[in-house]
């Protein structure tokens, strides 16, 4: 896994989700490819997708549930978990995660 | 100024700081310079700088002291402040700061 991306544009701004408890940045490549880069704090936020999402965990330690009645599922640096399109996922987070995610399974 | 930043290298594991009252992101670019990006929370932070930096405030609003007496100054959207080597900056952030730290005056 590598550290870091290169070739990218990142915009100056972030997206500041549940007062700052997820900061992301949209990265943008040369194939019109689009990503995000992100940190979630400690605590449980949920999030609805639009699209599929892949979540790389970078590093940390969480639990994750997909869907209204998936089952907790650690994850944690080296991990990925997958969510559906129009669907949504819960996060748990126990140590800081620093995450990819990587919209329409690219 | 422009909204992104392109041709750039961004590391996938963020910076954290003061319990994610501060997160940025390390940026490099081909010619080797580097920049951060990062979001200040509301609330009053210190730091302590190793060479000369540019504070570009993107978007937000805040005071800022430079050094140990230095005036309270305010600072929004659009504009910038400079902190010199081994020094240090107080900033008292009202409203999320979006920032670009420029390293060495580049």
């Amino acid at each position: 896994m590598s550290t870091q991306f290169d070739h990218a544009s990142i915009n100056k701004k972030a997206n500041v989700y549940f007062d700052g408890k997820c900061i992301s940045y949209n990265i943008t490549f040369p194939d019109q490819t689009r990503k995000t880069v992100g940190v979630i704090m400690p605590g449980t936020l949920n999030f609805g997708t639009d699209v599929p999402e892949v979540m790389e965990i970078v590093d940390g330690k969480c639990r994750v549930r997909i869907g209204s009645d998936g089952e907790w599922k650690n994850c944690s640096g080296g991990q990925q978990f997958k969510v559906p399109a129009k669907s949504s996922f819960e996060i748990e987070v126990q140590e800081t995660v620093h995450y990819v995610c990587h919209f329409n399974n690219q």
